[in-house]
């Protein structure tokens, strides 16, 4: 395993025309010259912390052990808002404190680290890139210690941090109400509604799902279970309910925009 | 050459903003952590095989031998289309039998495998993110095993596939008939007519070029060969007739799009 | 160190879509198959020089010693215009001589290459993709050197080479003329006037600040220094004086464009 690298992501809202993305990967191989480096996204929407969070969840646990995951989404950069590193099972992310890892937390045990050790800091802190400044040398560094090693010479243990919590569906007897939380590149509308609230409640045939001005009758298994150009519900590779449109666009073709309702109403039998 | 890293190389149309490339990357590390990745492109327009099928033709072949490409435009996942390995020459690729390897496999001898050996897969398939649950772990195991060994274990070898031929130029005395297959980000437009095949009728300048409502009266040899914002027709990198304006967009400034048609029309000498 | 990889980074207008970041890579991994990738930006606005200038000149140098900056703006590929290989201090820039490297070598010692040693090129040139067969073998065979090594092997010494200067700002007794070079995603309006002039005319509070429409009375440290939606002058994190809006883009809500003038006017105590 010693020959192996580690690994770290990146995500962040910089966009791809500018030199930030460069600046902190170049800061990074300067103190970590054989860490592997992985783009997950930096196409993040201008400042949205939970759309960050949102590919956070998605993707961060599939990685091996050991990864760090390194995320920028900072508006709050230069203010008094903490530079955080937190270890959740065997991954390690670092950045902001703001609610950047509000969706990975879910549910999960955390060791949070508020890091105010500067001697893992670059020299000159500016006001506006910590993530050049701050939080790509303290991943680079961690990778330079054993994943199983403490991480507390970063910094000071935290117990309180900014965590956002999304809006759970609502569930009752009646049925599910949920919000659309993405919409991905194709226009498919993914919900806040997990398949698993669908397992149990036993609701994939005896069911309305009412979007916009669309109703469908039954949660389908693929795209490709309607006709082309039709709407459809299923459930996504992320494990939550979708809206889409077989080869089309859910969105433009149902004009329905993030944060609209969905729900889903059980038919009752009538016997 | 064992300390060199294997190659796989990611064509898809999952765009920039979603986590799909980044859970591919993370099945492909946890099984061949010391693969090599190349970002070939993932902003092929949303479920347009062909367009992918000719940056791989324009690209695959130049990569060391052992290299594995993983492509996945695949707007029937779910349904009946197999799942694919194809051998050509000393490259392999892998991914859906929809027509995408159709313009490297022309004219190629390959070796064709159907991917239905599950153990090769992840262990919970989803019905509509083939790419990380069976053609990413595929290309990673794919690396796990010398170049030189067959891909016999992967799955049913196959001898029919879906493979679209693209439209050729029509060629005969009079000259020359072909269309606008792709734009790139200059807005060159580029024909299906192969510096080949106009080699062979050598008509480079005794040959009129109709595009649009462009006439041209040669082939050029390199952009600047005209003055700034005039049109131009020459030979591209890919070794394709391109219709071009020198320092400007000949898709803005001509008007043209893709599938239109490109005459060449060859001048008699009247003597 | 033997163990550690030399870096290429890549810079080019090239976009995501086509198939020429990827042959770049292909033929760098033919010749150099442990050297590591990393993309700067393949963004850069088309064929606009300066502005890869600019993206070079804030990142180039954070980059570990022997690093290979490979960037390929070239409007010009197929003209007379002269291929380069530069050395500034213990980095490496190879691409087209056309003003690419004004901003990396101002005021630097370096040392010029015209690559015109064939045996470095790839055996056939396009006249229109120099970055696939010149520049990139050129910066993968400079890969498989030492970076102690000299580089007269590349080609012949030039004393002269093509030189853009960027407007400096204009400075006296009254205060300080510049103009906006950048605009990042987040819309800030970044100029040329470098912290090191404010700092020296010593006008951080005493000063009003002109830009299209509005006028602010200091520089302060950070975006959060204002209320959210507010106007902010600071210095950014390339160290030039930069337009901001908290939690906004300066470019939208001002309407200001890249080359509009910015105003620093010293005001006099009057006592």
């Amino acid at each position: 395993m010693s020959s192996t690298s580690r690994i770290i992501t990146l995500t962040t809202d910089f966009g791809s025309r500018d030199y930030y993305v460069s600046a902190m990967k170049a800061v990074i191989l300067g103190i970590s010259p054989n860490v592997r480096l992985v783009d997950i996204s930096h196409d993040i929407p201008p400042q949205d912390v939970m759309a960050a969070a949102w590919i956070l969840k998605n993707t961060a646990f599939l990685y091996p052990p050991g990864t760090v995951h390194l995320a920028v989404v900072d508006p709050g950069v230069g203010s008094m808002r903490k530079p955080l590193l937190v270890k959740i099972r065997d991954q390690f992310f670092v950045g902001p404190d703001n609610g950047l890892f509000s969706l990975v937390m879910e549910d999960e045990t955390s060791e949070v680290i508020e890091l105010d050790n500067r001697s893992y800091w670059r020299d000159a802190i500016s006001a506006t890139f910590h993530g050049r400044d701050i939080f790509a040398p303290v991943a680079a560094w961690l990778c330079e210690q054993d994943p199983e090693e403490g991480i507390g010479k970063f910094g000071t243990e935290l117990t309180e941090l900014t965590r956002y919590k999304w809006a759970k569906p609502i569930s009752d007897e009646e049925g599910i109400q949920g919000w659309i939380v993405h919409i991905d590149r194709y226009g498919n509308l993914i919900t806040n509604i997990p398949d698993t609230l669908i397992k149990e409640k036993n609701i994939r045939s005896n069911v309305k799902i009412y979007a916009g001005n669309t109703i469908l009758k039954k949660i389908s298994r693929s795209y490709t279970d309607v006709p082309d150009g039709e709407a459809i519900a299923l459930i996504g590779s992320s494990g939550m309910l979708e809206i889409a449109i077989n080869k089309g666009s859910a969105e433009q073709m149902l004009g329905i925009e993030k944060g609209a309702p969905v729900s889903l109403v059980v038919q009752k039998n009538v016997s």
